[in-house]
């Protein structure tokens, strides 16, 4: 974590199914608040982005503390130098949006913007599971899935700002199926249910999280074999049922890795649970 | 290219097919050797790799030059620290080998050892068709496939040495096939018969290699989704040939690949051909 600062910041995570926000004191949050993500419009989207930064920027003025800036982490790949989201698989209504900027207008503080597996994968490197490790793969599994590699202190873009991604990897090269899509499939668009059906005995959905550990523990390896991190860390909505579904990632990210000492590679749980995201986004704001 | 150095180095690739050894001046390869590479037992290969040196140590000793040092590219996984071929798919008598050792004691020079697809993704960044860019990932398609990345000035090795390889990436996740292994079966074992037949016209063996360019432009976009660089390279046997699938790697590279500024990712074929995995392995001698 950065050194204490006299301002606060804010940090919105926007996700497919909800967006948290946070005021972060520079340590920890002070304040959360949580809300439905609006699909229909841009419009509503905008209303309920205003909704969920009132409680906070409430309590910074109950606090006597200026709010230095916001910063969003999307479910989506973000254009970095126009701010623009291009493609939210997820939220399609805010595609090719500018947002970060209507917001700035719109509110008078500069407004920071990034994916949100990124600023997951960065406060989770920063002060969760990954605080001891330098090379470090984070894992959303949610509504969608979503991913971030931390390396050299920070998190690796690639060439064209669009490393990092692995929900679009086909693993099913005969019906150009991708992972995000395979997990969409087996988990029938609502994995909480199906945790619920499997955590009451359900044999069939106990199958489809055994199942849906197969995939990932495939798509981890096929990550392995190509960044060979040192830890992979898993959040998002998924991590509350892992125990469905973890030892099968582990043991088949184990039997297709090609490098025997990448073998090694460990699997853990997000350590700063849902605040994660937004706390990351909050770090944007320098 | 470094600068040119009194002493010659010798470099030797060793791939699944064939042994391809070059005398390396520092800038060119003043002469280059080629052995079938012996599968049936470890002391044959030995026995060839003595027959590999010696046409070029005599090359050397007519022009009085000293030998620095060997360096070799072999197919498989290396253990940096021990020198060790850990496992070599296509080539399992070298499996657990030091050879490299083995290879010093019997010739009294310093041996140096890295992946082979390492040595041809160096000599294409330092002095082939990566020379303009910085984000390179070099993919060896022969007998085996084969991939590095150079990122940072050198070749990205990963936490544990298990970085870059393209081989084992799971592209059907219902039957477990991995990208190498689908190649195979899609070009059984000889994609070079294959090519003869499709330049002859034959409709059957077109139809494999426009499925082999769909095959590739799926690993690609995998690849480029993870770690988004500026160039592929391709080198290996199937580079010859590649007039017959090239224009479906791109296609379907660019149509999985998520973000649309990635999707600029260039494709293009190895400029120092055949000799490129040599004189990587001669660049590793210092």
């Amino acid at each position: 974590m950065p050194n204490r600062q006299k301002n606060y910041t804010i940090g919105i995570d926007i996700g497919g199914t909800k967006m948290l926000a946070v005021l972060f004191d520079g340590e920890k949050a002070l304040a959360d608040y949580t809300l439905a993500t609006p699909k229909d419009n841009l419009e509503h989207f905008l209303i309920m982005m205003d909704a969920l930064l009132e409680p906070l920027t409430d309590r910074a003025r109950a606090d006597k503390v200026k709010i230095k800036g916001i910063g969003l982490g999307v479910a989506g790949v973000i254009d970095y130098n126009k701010k623009i989201v291009l493609k939210s698989p997820n939220i399609p209504i805010i595609d090719g949006i500018d947002f970060a900027s209507k917001l700035e207008g719109k509110i008078g503080l500069p407004v920071a913007i990034d994916n949100d597996a990124n600023c997951f994968c960065r406060t989770e490197a920063l002060a969760g599971a990954g605080i001891k490790y330098k090379n470090i793969y984070g894992i959303i599994i949610g509504t969608g899935i979503g991913g971030a590699w931390w390396i050299n202190n920070g998190i690796y873009l690639g060439a064209h700002g669009g490393a990092g991604e692995p929900g679009q990897m086909i693993i099913d090269f005969n019906d150009m199926i991708g992972l995000e899509a395979a997990y969409h499939k087996l988990t029938q668009h609502n994995p909480a249910q199906l945790a619920e059906e499997a955590y009451r005995g359900d044999v069939l959905a106990e199958k489809v999280y055994a199942e849906l550990g197969n995939l990932l523990g495939t798509a981890f390896a096929n990550i392995a074999n190509l960044i060979d991190p040192e830890i992979f860390i898993i959040g998002g909505g998924a991590v509350e049922s892992s125990d469905l579904f973890l030892s099968n990632i582990k043991k088949t990210m184990k039997e297709n890795i090609i490098s025997s000492e990448a073998k090694k590679i460990k699997v853990v749980k997000s350590k700063l649970g849902e605040q994660a995201g937004a706390i990351g986004a909050a770090l944007l704001v320098k």
